[in-house]
């Protein structure tokens, strides 16, 4: 079995300045931007041949994604993998031990059920799981 | 135009326990191992769908890995992305004042030629720039 990146986020303060740099210096293409009000974040998509990176900018200071950016700087934040059944991998991470950060699967607008694997258990990588909604 | 990712390296302190999270636990598929005497690490590749993971550890506590390690902890270390005319890529780069690291294209032991955009320029993100021998 092989995975699909789905998108590696990229935490940045601020998304002008961000694609100033990914779009307009090294010519990545840029698919659409968008507000999310509830992660409290303003996110760039920049399509790859195969997956995409998500520019993720904090707008406020209280959110999460503002306290990572304030913690340890704007970089590399997560990593996401596309798998064809989430709860069974879910299932496998626990019996090989590894933590979770969520205990079922989470739904997001789109339909698709995620899950975060807890850095401390990834060797200090953040990995997201997608399962896409089957189409059709 | 669009980008391949070519990999996305991860530094860890060892692989075998590495692989333990990444090809035992998630289920990713290892391609090969191999000691790089001249970087002084050892990489293991796992294939993506497009692109791969390497995981690189030290092999000592002198190399440029290595003292990253030391400062910055077990993470996501540099992205790697495909272009077709890397001096192209350079000077295009350089044009918008984006600081290079290395000045001209460096060539390794695959006949990839090769380059890293400075993290200040990129906004915390190491990113690395491949162009692929032409084959045949």
């Amino acid at each position: 079995m092989t995975f699909r990146l789905n998108h590696l986020a990229v935490v940045v303060e601020d998304i002008s300045q961000a694609l100033a740099f990914w779009r307009d210096a090294l010519g990545l293409p840029l698919s659409k931007r968008e507000h999310n009000a509830e992660e409290e974040v303003e996110i760039a998509f920049l399509p790859l041949e195969s997956g995409e990176i998500e520019l993720i900018a904090p707008t406020n200071s209280e959110s999460g994604v503002a306290k990572y950016l304030a913690k340890r700087g704007a970089g590399l934040h997560h990593i996401c993998l596309e798998v064809p059944d989430i709860a069974a991998a879910m299932q496998r991470l626990r019996d090989h031990g590894i933590e979770l950060i969520n205990d079922a699967p989470k739904v997001n607008a789109d339909g698709v059920r995620y899950c975060f694997v807890h850095p401390k258990s990834a060797l200090g990588v953040l990995v997201e799981l997608y399962e896409l909604p089957r189409s059709g």
